[in-house]
């Protein structure tokens, strides 16, 4: 046992062969509990101040270094709701073992204290406004759990700034007000989206299996070696396939707050487990069905639990608070993929901010590569003060390749008139684009009306934009980025005046975006092509563009035969803010359908072991059903304000998939392996 | 592809190279919604029966087979609730085109029809209390989705034993009214569980990693390999250490309901994967403060959920309902385990029954094992009728080895005057048992008091008993299930009056199980013992007997050091019919305290390794606490009424740990194994 020693020691830990002494443990477990909290007490001063008769307990944590003198003592108590106290020992009302005891005192002991409560002693700042700041005097005190040398290391940044603290100390982290308020919030969200899946529209939860079957595609999947030779389970991606199972099942519907599973490389705010809202009801004949109940739940959760009202963009073009007079209706503007991508260069655009794109097609044409003929335009009007700014420097964000997945747009200020027309003639000079037959200069330059104080973006797109931010699109966010709350899009009120100047971060803005195309061509990604700024693609060979489950729309029926790629599907994404909270669709139902698109367009040749059980439980008679995730994590992040979505998990992996609070993954004895038919293998 | 063909065919699907007709195909996707149930049209009926004008669309599945003439057609709509009315279809009203279309139908088929209501024609059966029969006269039909042949095949197993449908159709069965309620009252059950933390006790809902790490004890854990050379995740068996974590964390009331996982050997009703409502309580200083919340939710998820009242034993061991008045006080009766063993031979006794132990320590003592010197009694007062039955014959079940896990006792019947002494003469004779020194015959005869048509069961026990059922204790078990009604303890009425004729099924009676001892010793399993019936132990290595965080009761501290076996711990069961529905305990705060455990007493040489983590997070001031656990599968399946986890469970593993309705486990390739650098190994 000797080794293990100097690390125990290190982490401020004694060696403990021996039981410890009788009494100062006991002491531990058998103590008066809380009679109040901070917040009692205040609620109800009259009743608790200067009443030395009222003996008040409070359990909590010491908040800050002691000071404790022999004549004299100062404590700072943290209550179990995470306010804060001083703790006052006087030798009027504190006995001197208690003084010794107090002396003992490091930061974050947990402890219980009875006392009663007085006013502080006014430090004459003059300033009357302030409440009374009270402080408890100190009759009986115990040392509930003795806290180490690093929490008082990490006292400081405690205080100044908890993200800070290493993440192995996880649990010091959530003390601190913001983690706790996050997570409690997280608990509210989930309650709250329960009560209005069941309450509102009489949903049922079922659990579905989280030990899978491994279907290989998509995303990279977990494995659970099991005791029987080379049979594996997966662990689920999603319960997609078991919730369709269900709606062959009889349950019309379904939704579950699920653990999901993907093991893939974790970009910066990844996690390798992850939570879903996910439902899927049958008997629809139409998407919106989903979507009223999708946004019951969006609209509850912004305006109860983050206290915010959600907009939407209205067919002017204006931000508009939702009414909520039409419980049956789409409440969200639908917003078509294609002129999500050609007026935003991106499928998830924010909305918030005004910014989208000028075709130039009628007048140019791109000339580097002939599959990215479209020539488009984002203008910054009045990025800059032409008056006061001599030269304008292009922001570095711009002009930055990391920022671009593939090329980056041309990029320029108008300082003077000359640059109002300089661009073009730059880029046709260097055979970058050519004039088309119905190129008109003075149009043109009426269109765009550059200004000096302009700063604008030029890039290249193909027709059908498979490229997902396109240049462009890249540069709306970085431009959103780098100007906050310039070219918002204005709130229209009800009075019909138009408000401009609002937080950009208090707004919630939603809206639907529909008309996917149901399949992409497939990247090609050859290794001599790999410096190239323009993807290739294999246009006679299909993926889904969500998943194969999802239905094609009506309308393009016959193009499933005659041109995939023309086929819009019934998907639909939740888009809010810019980030992609949520998307659904509907499925089909027809196994003759399904297995056609397996087989014939998506050409998985073994089909039948990855899904033949979900094309068998179509058919039975599977009637029609449509469904959609919400990612909850990233929802729970949006409702606290933040970007990072390891804020509202409480034990989140890094980067390298670790948990650094319990230190896993770890190694397994080759012993255990073998029960399991398996072996490590480098 | 044609490989699959044979298959296919087989369960009734055509094979698809084509892409399905337009309009067919379409036609199930584009189809008028059921603007009634069956339910909504009982509920007003005087507004739709022979309202010609009055359309109703109905959605559901075809229930039976159709009987479709060319002039007068019957089909059987199951609608989306379950409730089934018949189909007319009749020259006059419905089509010659759909009468052909519902020529087509088999059982099973997703439909919707649109018609008019009328009474069926009367068979003229003289039956006047019926409610009205009603039909849906058919004017417009829709085929939704087909159903396969199996569907027709099963039909009749449908309607008569659902639970015998076969596995691989689940989704049949699930169709199914018993188990739509079952899944739908485990959803609702889960919601009030939450509402009642949430709303009446303040509990914050926290999901912990199901990515956990390798801490091999207790039962078998699965395994996550991770793309990092031998780095293994491993799927936890319960959120205890995070849920300790928690406590560390500044979170006083936590709870989840969680997914948890075993790779056990699956028993009769286990489950590799299973839910369990998990809650932990900060600032604790006596377990009876988790006990309140936990009953909270017992009491409220029978009365609100089952319809059904909950029962404690009281003071004079009569079944007395719960009384809600003092909702902070425990109201389940406290049994110490001794005292279970001692007069139920088990932890987890039925208290329903009145059947208890007589010992007769004080008469004989046992000779075949010394350390197994306890002699004691059952007896099962009038088992038989003693005017009527000639020679009673023991029932098979007590004396089939096959029940009883070590030995089983010896039973006998009295059948005369004579078999009131016989039995312990022949044990006496045959050297199975002495007399003691205080041995009285006369007190002896008057203590049993033994009649004609009594049958008594005699067997040995330790004096501090660890088996666990004795063998005693498995014969009142199996006494309960063949004698069903009989010794029923008596309910006792608010005005003092005895019942005890009720019905033993609709009976829920609780108790907490406490002052478990904190160590049991290691059974020693050695291959020339292994027919031996009785269990050998090695009374100086110990193993906890829940689990190594649990802490001992205050006043046996000291005894941790000088005699660990006697140590109780303070740890708690609930038990409710004989089930064991959860359990917890006061933990260890003090990492002292809870170090010399691991070393000391249980001896884990890797501690470190294994629960580092939790010493750490225990060391920085951790709180006092204490939690427990239910089962909630198990509550779920009382709930229903139901003996088996399986009927509770969507997608219930068989006892091979395989899904038969998505076939996982599978193989995985080699290629997919390398990527996680282990391979099969046979």
């Amino acid at each position: 046992m000797l080794r293990i020693l100097p690390k125990i020691r290190y982490n401020g830990i004694r060696h403990y062969s021996k039981l410890p002494p009788k009494v100062s443990t006991l002491a531990k477990f058998d103590f008066p509990l809380a009679t109040h909290t901070v917040q009692s007490i205040n609620s109800d001063l009259d009743n608790y101040l200067n009443k030395q008769q009222t003996k008040i307990t409070l359990n909590g944590h010491i908040n800050r270094k002691s000071r404790i003198r022999p004549t004299l003592g100062f404590g700072f108590l943290r209550d179990t709701n995470g306010d804060e106290i001083q703790l006052l020992a006087t030798p009027d009302h504190t006995n001197s073992s208690i003084f010794e005891l107090m002396k003992k005192l490091t930061v974050e002991d947990s402890v219980s204290v009875t006392g009663f409560i007085q006013q502080k002693e006014s430090k004459s700042d003059g300033n009357d406004t302030q409440a009374v700041e009270l402080e408890l005097v100190v009759e009986d005190f115990q040392i509930l759990n003795s806290s180490n040398l690093e929490a008082a290391q990490l006292d400081k940044l405690k205080h100044n700034d908890p993200s800070q603290i290493p993440p192995q100390f996880r649990y010091l982290q959530l003390r601190t007000p913001y983690y706790q308020k996050a997570l409690r919030l997280r608990s509210q969200t989930a309650q709250l989206v329960r009560e209005t899946f069941i309450k509102n529209h009489g949903f049922t939860e079922i659990e579905t299996p989280l030990l899978f079957k491994s279907t290989p595609e998509g995303a990279r999947e977990f494995l659970v070696p099991t005791r029987a030779f080379n049979k594996f389970y997966a662990l689920p991606q999603s319960p997609q396939q078991y919730k369709q199972i269900l709606m062959s099942s009889g349950f019309t519907r379904y939704f579950q707050i699920a653990k999901c599973f993907r093991d893939e490389d974790l970009r910066s705010d990844r996690q390798p487990e992850f939570t879903q809202i996910d439902l899927e009801m049958s008997y629809i004949n139409n998407s919106d069905q989903v979507g009223v109940v999708v946004e019951d739940i969006i609209h509850n959760v912004w305006n109860k639990v983050a206290k915010k009202p959600t907009y939407k963009v209205n067919k002017n073009g204006y931000l508009e608070e939702i009414n909520h007079d039409q419980p049956n209706k789409l409440q969200f503007e639908k917003l078509n993929y294609i002129d999500a991508l050609t007026k935003y260069g991106i499928d998830k655009p924010d909305l918030r901010s005004n910014l989208s794109f000028t075709s130039l097609e009628s007048y140019f044409t791109a000339q580097e590569n002939k599959d990215f003929p479209v020539l488009e335009i984002c203008i910054l009007k009045q990025a800059f003060d032409p008056a006061t700014t001599k030269k304008f420097k292009i922001p570095k964000t711009f002009t930055d390749d990391h920022n671009f997945p593939s090329r980056r747009p041309y990029v320029w200020a108008v300082n003077g008139p000359q640059d109002v027309t300089s661009w073009y003639k730059k880029l046709l000079d260097a055979n970058i684009i050519s004039t088309t037959s119905s190129f008109d200069e003075s149009k043109l330059l009426a269109e765009l009306n550059l200004e000096p104080g302009d700063v604008f973006a030029v890039s290249t797109r193909s027709k059908f934009p498979y490229e997902n931010p396109t240049p462009l699109g890249k540069f709306r966010q970085l431009a959103v980025q780098e100007y906050p709350h310039r070219w918002q899009r204005p709130i229209v009120t009800e009075d019909g005046s138009l408000i401009d100047d609002y937080n950009y971060n208090d707004m919630v803005v939603g809206s639907w975006v529909v008309n996917f195309p149901l399949f992409n061509p497939i990247e090609i990604k050859s290794d001599e092509d790999k410096d190239s700024k323009y993807p290739q693609y294999d246009y006679t060979k299909y993926e889904s563009t969500h998943h194969p489950f999802t239905m094609a729309k009506i309308e393009d029926y016959e193009l499933l035969e005659s041109d995939p790629l023309k086929v819009r599907g019934e998907h639909y994404d939740l888009v809010i803010n810019g980030v992609e909270v949520g998307g659904g669709s509907r499925r089909i139902h027809d196994p003759a359908l399904q297995q056609y698109i397996f087989e014939e367009i998506l050409k998985i040749s073994n089909f039948q072991d990855l899904f033949g059980h979900l094309l068998k439980a179509l058919s039975m008679g599977c009637p029609p059903h449509a469904g959609l995730a919400l990612g909850f994590d990233r929802l729970c992040a949006m409702l606290i304000g933040s970007s990072s979505i390891r804020d509202t998990i409480a034990f989140p992996k890094n980067q390298s998939g670790v948990d650094p609070v319990v230190e896993s993954p770890t190694g397994v004895s080759e012993k255990a392996l073998n029960e399991y038919y398996i072996t490590t293998k480098q």
